[in-house]
C-alpha cells in the first residue's frame, strides 16, 4: 500500500489510520520532489500535524517522487492519492499510476465526474463498484482501477438521505447549511486573523460541490457510464467556522410523495446498517448512523469520534415550516470524509477482490 | 429617561450607546435589588463588560429598585427596559411602569405578541406606532406607552425582505440557518468549554422567535389589534457560534409570484431608505442595508460595526436551486439587535410626538 | 472502586479513564442529594461532557448520596473524591469515608497541606507513601487513608525540576508563568464572553497554589510529618487561556550553586524513569518526561495527549538572561493533572499494600 | 505625507489612523509593483482587513511602486514605511528615501539598531531626537532622516519601568512572558488550524527583540552614537495566542538598589505624563499608563483600546516571591506597537521642527 501526498494534512491523516491496520501495510510513501529521497521523518520534520507523534514504521521510509509512477512499482497495489497540484496533472498522475497496474483510491476532486470513475460512500453506493469491470475494459486496465471519494461537506447528509431512500422515502428538494471546520483547508489554510472571532460565509467551490456529488452517488449506472439522479434538488450554504475538526450541516428535506413519520425516520436510522457493516470492513463504524436525542445534539467536538470518528451523527429531526423535516448532521472531515472513508472503500474493493 | 436592568449587558449596552445622545440625558438608573442603593460605579464593579469605560455621567448616579415603579416617577420620562426576571413578572412590570406614564420600551420578549403592543424595526413597520393611541385608549394611559423590539436574530433577513415587499416582490417562503455570537446570550451565556473548537446547533426558543416575530413585523393593525401576515412562511435552524458579537443568516427565499432579476435586488436594497432616515433620527444608519460585492462577506468581525453598528450588511446574492435566492445577512446584535434598535425606536417615538 | 462528585467534569474523567482498567473496577457511583437515586446515565444525561459516550457499565448504577458515608459501606474499598462543595466540608467528608476503612484518594484542595496527608505526584514523591502508616495510627485507621492529588498547574513544572534534583541539581529560584485550559475550570467554568480574543491574567488562588505545593512535594517526612523544603522559591503568574485542555507553562529557572550543561538536562529528562515506570503502574507512562527538539513545542493541542496523556512534554531549553536556563513544560490539567494522577496514585498505594 | 507598503496590514492601519488625522494629510501610497499603477480601492479590493471601510479619500489615489524612491518625489514629506521584503533592501531602501530628504518613520526591525538611527517610544526616549542633526550630518542629509520603533511585544512593559527610572527606581532584572495576539504576525500569519485550542509558544526572533530593544531605548548618545544600557537584563518567553489584537506580559521585577512601595509605584504609573502630553500632539494619550485595580485586568479585548489604543494598560501589581513585584502589562500591538506608534513618533518630531 503506498501514499501519494503523504506528507500533507490528508496524508499524514492516512498514515496514522493505517498504522494499525489488520489488512494493509504502507510500504510505500511519495511526496513533491523536495521531499523525495529523504526519509519520511525528516521530510515531515516540524510539518507533523498530526495528534500523535509520527508512528514509528514510517520513520524511515525514503520518500519516494509522487511523480514519478515508476518508483512505486512492485512497492505495493495500491495508492492512496493525496496528492496537491493543479487539476488537470492530478486527473493525468491518477490515470497513470492506474494504467501502471495500481489501485489508485483517490482524496482529490479531479476525477469526481469522470464519467466511469465511481464516487464512493460505501455505506451509500457500494454498488457502483460495478462500474470496475466497465473501467478497465475501457482502458485496457486488467489489475488498475480508479474510485474516488466525494467531498468531505457532503458526507453528513447524504447517508441519512440515502437510509430514507432506502426505506422508500425520496427527498426531492434539500436545502442544507454547512459550518464547516478549519481543516478542510488543508494546512495553513484560513488564517487565524480571519477564524478569530468570526465565520467565513464563503469556501470556494464548496457549494457547487456539495449540490451536484450526491447527485452522482445517488445516480446509476447506464450504458457503461454514471447518470446521475436528477430527482433531487440540492441548495448549500458553506461556511468555514472556527472548529479544528467536524463538519455540521442544517438540513431541511421536502419529499417527493410520501414521506415518513418523525419516529419511522428515527428508526430507520438507527437500523441503518450496510454493506460494509455485513463484510464486517475494518474501518466501518458499527452504526453508520448515530442519533443523539439531546436537544443540542450533535456538537462537532463531543460527536466527531464517534465510532472511529467514521459515523454520521444525527439529532434535532424535527418539522420544518417550509418543507417536511429539519435535523443536523455531523461527520468527521478528516477521517470520515477524507482519509478514513478512502480506507473503507479499499477495503470494500478489497473484500470484492476489485484488488487483490 | 431611565434604563431598568442597567447592570446587564444589554443595559450597560444602553448606557454606553446613551452616553452621547443628543436628545437624551440618562437621569436614572435601576436594578435589582442586590444593587438598589449603590452607586452605579459601585454596582458593576467587576461586571463592566463593554469595550470602553464606565462613562463618567453615570458612576454617581444612585441605582434604583427596577421592581419599584414609583421610584423612578419623576426622574424621567422614557424608560428603557432590560431587566431580567421570569416573563410573568416582566409583563406585569412593564404594564406598570407605562400605567405610570412612562414610555416604556422593551428589549424582552415577553409583551412581543401582546394584542396591541408594537413590535418595532423602526425601518419596516413604522406605522406600527399607529397603535399607539388604540393601546393608550384600551389601558387609560394619557403618556404612557409599551412598544417592544423583536428578538436579535430577526435583524439581519427581515429589512432586507422588507425592501423587496415594498418594492412589489413578496417573499412567501424563506429557510433560514442563523450563526449567533455569544453576547446574545448575556453574560456569562454559554461556557467556554462549549464555544472553543465547537458549535452549539440550539439556542432555546430562538428558532420560534425567529419563525413568528416577522410575521407580526409584516402584519398589520385590524380592529385595534395586530394581525400577523400569515403569507410568509419561515424555518430557522439556530447555532450559537464562537464569535463575540454579530448574527450571520444564510438565507434562501422563495417568491409568491413575481419575483425580481438579481441586479433588481441588488439596487432595490442599494437604494432603500426608510423613514427614520427621512426624519434623520439619530440613530438611524444612513443606510439600512448595506451591499457587499466581494465573495466573501458579510463577516460578523469585518461588518457588525458599519454605520455605527445599525446598518445590515448583505452579500453573497446569488440563484437558489431549490427556491429563488440565496444571500448571506449580518447584523450586531447587542446594538441594531438590542439597545441601538430600542434607543432608534424611541427616536421615531419621539419623533412622532408620542413621547414628549 | 467508588467515584463521588461523579457527575461533575473530574468525576466524568475518572469514570472514562477508568472505564477499561486492568485492576479495578467502578462498582459505586455518588453524587449531590440533587442525583441521588437516579440512574448515572439519567442523572448525567445532557451534562456528559467527555468525547467518548457514557461507558456502558455505568449507565444503570444507581447514584448514592456522596454526603452519606455509609451509602458506600461495602461496596468498594477506594473512593476518589471529586466532590464539589465548601471546603470545610470537603475536609470532613474525606476523613469520614477514610474513618469508614476507605482508602481516599482526593482531587480537592481541601486536605492538601493538612500534616500527614500526602500530596502525591508518584514519579516524585513516592516515598511520601511512608506517611500511611503514621496517619493511620494517629486517626486510628486501620485500612483507612487519605492522599491527596496537587493542583494541575504545578504538573508542568514539577517533574522536569524533580529529575533535575534527583540528579543532583538543586533549583533554588523559579519564575514560572503559566498558560491554562478552560477544563481546569470545571464546568461552566469561564464564560464563553470571557475566553473568546481574549485571555484572562488571573486564576483566583492559583498562583499561591503553584507556589507552595511544590514545597510540600519535594519536602520530607520529619516527626510524623512533613517539612515544607524551603529551598526552592516559586513565584506564579497564572493565566487562563483559550484552550480547551493541557496547561503550558514558561519557567526560567536558578541553580542554587552547581548548575547542568544543556545537553546534560536533556538527558536527565529522556532517560528519567521513577518507581511507576519500575513497578509497571497500568497508568504510568513509559516516559514521564517527553522532550521536543521542535523550536515551537510543546504546544497544548499537539502534545497533551502523548503516552495515554500522562506524560509531561517539555521544549524550548534555552539559556536565561537573568537566571541559568528557561524552558516551556506542558501537561494535560484533566488526566495528569486531575483524574489520571490521582489513578496513578491509587495504583502506587496499591502497588505498595496500602490498599488491599 | 506618503505611506510605503500601504496594502498590507501596518499600512492598512497607518491608513486608518490617519484619515482624519488633525496635522498630515495622506498624499502617496505606495506599495509593490503588483499593485503600483492600480487605484488604491482596487489594489486592496478582498485584502482590506481593517474593521471600518476604506477611507473615501485614499480609494482613487493611484498607487506608486514602492521601491522607487523617485515616484515620491514632491509629494510629500513624510514617508512611513511598512514595507515587506527582505531585511538588506529595507534598509537601503529605506536610507534611498531619506536621501531623497524624505522624513523616514519605520515600523520595520531593519534599521533598529544602526547606530544613528533612534528607536523611539516618544514618551520614553524623546531626547534621542538629539541624534537627528548627528544622523544628517553622518549622511549629508538636509531634510531627510530615519527613525525606527520598536518592536510591538516591548510596550507594554518598557513605559512602566521607565516612568519607575524616571522617579529613581532602577530596575536591573525583568523576566517577562508574553501573550502576543495574531494580528503581530501580519496577514495571513498564523494558521488557524495552529490557533484553536491551542497556543505557539514560540514567535522567531521576537525574544531576542524583546530583551536588546529596551536596551538601546534606556540608552544615551555618546560620541555621535546610542550606547546600550547595560545595567538592566531582560528574560522573555513569547508566545502566540488566540486574541485578534493587544499583546500582554506577565512581568517579575527586580531594583538594582533601593525599591519603591507597592503604592508608590501606583502613583507614579498614575501620575506619569511626558513630553508627547505636555505638547499635547495629537496621537498622544491623555495618560500614557493607565491603572487597573480589579483583579483580573487587563486583558486584551477589554483594554486595548483604551485611550485611542494608545495607552499601556497595568494592573495586578504584587510582591513577587523571587523578585521584587510582578504586574501585567497590556498594550494594543497594532496601534501603540505598529502605526500609531510610529504617527506620534512624527508628531513629536514634528512639533521638535526637525520635520517641517
Amino acid at each position: 500500500m503506498g501514499v501519494i501526498g503523504a506528507t500533507g494534512m490528508v496524508g499524514q491523516n492516512y498514515l496514522r489510520l493505517l498504522s494499525n491496520h489488520p489488512w494493509y501495510e504502507v510500504t510505500y510513501l511519495a511526496a513533491s520532489p523536495r521531499s523525495a529521497g529523504k526519509k519520511f521523518s525528516e521530510a515531515v520534520a516540524g510539518r507533523w500535524l498530526m495528534p500523535t507523534p509520527v508512528p514509528e514504521q514510517y520513520k524511515d521510509l525514503v520518500v519516494g517522487d509522487a511523480g514519478n509512477v515508476k518508483e512505486a512499482a512492485g512497492k505495493c497495489s495500491i495508492i492512496f492519492s493525496a496528492v496537491s497540484m493543479e487539476k488537470e496533472k492530478i486527473k493525468e498522475l491518477e490515470l497513470a499510476y492506474a494504467e501502471e497496474g495500481f489501485a489508485v483510491i483517490s482524496n482529490n476532486s479531479a476525477h469526481r465526474h469522470t464519467q466511469d470513475v465511481p464516487m464512493l460512500i460505501p455505506e451509500v453506493n457500494y454498488d457502483h463498484t460495478n462500474i470496475i469491470p466497465i473501467q478497465r475494459k475501457h482502458y485496457g486496465w486488467s489489475t488498475g482501477l480508479l474510485a474516488v471519494k466525494p467531498n468531505c461537506s457532503v458526507q453528513s447528509y447524504v447517508t441519512p438521505v440515502h437510509a430514507l431512500r432506502e426505506a422508500g422515502y425520496f427527498v426531492d428538494k434539500m436545502i442544507v447549511t454547512t459550518l464547516q471546520a478549519v481543516s478542510g483547508a488543508g494546512y495553513p489554510g484560513s488564517s487565524s486573523y480571519d477564524m478569530l472571532d468570526n465565520i467565513i460565509p464563503y469556501i470556494g467551490g464548496e457549494e457547487e460541490k456539495s449540490e451536484i456529488e450526491p447527485r452522482k452517488i445517488f445516480g446509476k449506472i447506464e450504458d457503461g457510464r454514471f447518470v446521475y439522479d436528477d430527482s433531487i434538488k440540492i441548495s448549500a450554504h458553506c461556511n468555514r467556522v472556527p472548529v479544528i475538526d467536524g463538519h455540521t450541516a442544517c438540513v431541511s428535506i421536502h419529499f417527493k410523495d410520501k414521506k415518513p413519520e418523525m419516529n419511522e425516520i428515527i428508526q430507520i436510522w438507527k437500523e441503518f446498517k450496510s454493506l460494509p457493516q455485513r463484510l464486517e470492513l475494518p474501518s466501518a463504524p458499527e452504526h453508520p448512523i448515530i442519533v443523539r436525542h439531546e436537544v443540542d445534539r450533535p456538537q462537532p467536538r463531543r460527536d466527531r469520534d464517534m465510532d472511529k470518528a467514521m459515523a454520521v451523527s444525527v439529532g434535532r429531526l424535527r418539522e420544518c415550516n417550509v418543507f417536511d423535516y429539519r435535523f443536523v448532521g455531523l461527520s468527521h472531515n478528516t477521517v470520515r470524509g477524507a482519509a478514513g472513508g478512502a480506507i473503507l472503500m479499499a477495503e470494500l474493493l478489497t473484500a470484492e477482490e476489485y484488488i487483490k
